[in-house]
């Protein structure tokens, strides 16, 4: 039984703030099944439902498939409620329990960083490695951390978010409520918000990114900036470069604390710049406390691209069933 | 056998730059037994003979007890080495496995912090929170992370190194070889040196600081600041506020990363100060990510004093003796 459960395919599901990504994954991270679905609005209830017809379609392969639901937000682990989520409208909604009672079988809820952490350890660029800390740079910078090959979640289950570490006193605003996090200066949107200054300045150096964006600098995005980057922008290459190194900065403290053996970056802003990546290596290892006494962790490229969130949540799921049956 | 071991006494030692404290120590941490001797200079083989000799004198009261070595350091603790020691001339030294053949039987060497934390965790104002940050507030910043109940060292067992997590970019220069770290804000260091400057800059608010000091500004001390702010000095106790919001905005970004139940501040400096704990904990809520939507740690002085470092060395010794038999 405990086998069976153990070998069985699991659905996840990553639910964003435009859209929910579904699948059925097996017990090697393969996705067999792909379904998704437009976020319908913030409302719990609508979301709900989204998640139950995603769910009902992807069970015609697997019956009674165990379901993990990853997304934006604080989840206590051991009750499954959501405290609070940035762009859905749950707080304190007891998420595991309502999409229980709807869909039956195994729920588990996950942070979404958490989910996509977890299958970088399993499936990805962290395999092998036990201890382990896992970075998704977007608009901001979602963590999670893996130690003595399990997921840690702290005791409120809202572990892993390094990005509101402050690092600058009195820095940038964010939208946490605090100045300085880290995630305003190694994230895309600091790489876009650094780039729409320099644009809005009437800079020379940014004429090719003005013209990029047709002219408007508040059309520059971070993803514009980091493509530009890649295509050998001087100006581009400068701001991506100095988010490298914040986050460079930013790993040696992660270091200095949790001691990982790898680092594993990804996300939108991570997976799209090998020049980030470099820079921020070489701050992390300039930056290392200790560096010279002791071994330097691995820094890698994320393995799994937008699927880890998916992939981590049916994969914690069907841990969750083969736990409960075996 | 299991249970026999489980209960049996244990000897711990803590070795500092000037001293070397030990105890026989008995499975409710009460400490049975006190010996202690200088700190014979820096040498491997001089320290490791002081350890012997106490050793000796306390298996006196407890023959073939298991030895827990605590030190300033870096030990990887699958192998027992010391990667390095900031004030004893230990560079990869394979202290576990000379300790053993000198003392035989069951051998366990800890980081000093990680020592203090985990006694603080078994018996001291940790008790009953299996996700704890534990600081001690010397010198420098200390720190250990206890989650799920067990001590985490991370991949090479370097972790809880907080106190050189940079808060401040282009800060005070550290020991360390960074600028800006932590434990340059929130030390008893960082009390003195404040103390010092502004008793150097002849500064009118620094009279009394100077007159306890006799007139020399270099003689001021951490430790007389904090005398002088318990009794009510106003330039004392703004520097000592200042510390303690500077430890409170680290806790918050603990807060974020590890998201502990409970924090436990020891150390001459955190022992020492009411108004440096009211300090941190008021920025500590102010600065907490998510304030509102999730409960607030704890934040507690320590219970154990100056023997939590060979009070967590035993009971870490005797614990991994009862594995070892049990």
């Amino acid at each position: 039984m405990g086998q069976q459960a153990h070998g069985q395919p699991a659905i996840g599901l990553d639910i964003g703030g435009t859209k929910i990504a579904a699948g059925l994954v097996d017990a090697h991270g393969t996705i067999l099944q792909r379904a998704h679905a437009r976020t319908p609005g913030t409302s719990p209830a609508l979301v709900e439902q989204a998640v139950l017809d995603l769910v009902e379609r992807l069970r015609h392969h697997a019956p009674g498939a165990p379901v993990g639901v990853g997304a934006a937000g604080w989840m206590n682990p051991e009750t499954g409620t959501v405290l609070f989520s940035p762009h859905l409208a749950w707080r304190n909604e007891p998420l595991r329990d309502r999409l229980s009672a709807l869909l039956g079988g195994t729920v588990r809820v996950a942070n979404d960083a958490d989910a996509a952490g977890w299958a970088e350890y399993r499936f990805g660029a962290g395999q092998g490695e036990p201890n382990l800390v896992c970075l998704t740079l977007g608009t901001g910078i979602g963590g999670s951390l893996v130690s003595e090959g399990r997921l840690r979640r702290g005791r409120y289950g809202l572990a892993g978010e390094f990005g509101h570490q402050v690092i600058v006193p009195d820095g940038h605003l964010c939208a946490c409520g605090n100045r300085g996090c880290w995630e305003q200066y190694a994230s895309g949107n600091a790489v876009g918000r650094d780039a729409r200054e320099l644009a809005r300045a009437n800079s020379p150096t940014a004429q090719t990114l003005l013209d990029a964006a047709g002219g408007d600098a508040g059309a520059v995005t971070g993803a514009l900036v980091t493509e530009l980057a890649a295509a050998g922008d001087p100006a581009s290459r400068e701001i991506v470069g100095t988010a490298g190194r914040w986050l460079g900065i930013g790993l040696a403290n992660l270091a200095a604390a949790l001691d990982p053996g790898t680092f594993v970056i990804g996300g939108g802003l991570g997976a799209a710049s090998a020049l980030l990546l470099d820079e921020a290596e070489a701050a992390y290892r300039r930056h290392l406390p200790g560096r010279g006494y002791r071994p330097f962790a691995r820094v890698r490229r994320a393995g799994l691209g937008a699927d880890a969130g998916l992939i981590g949540a049916a994969d914690l799921a069907r841990l969750d069933a083969a736990h409960r049956t075996g």
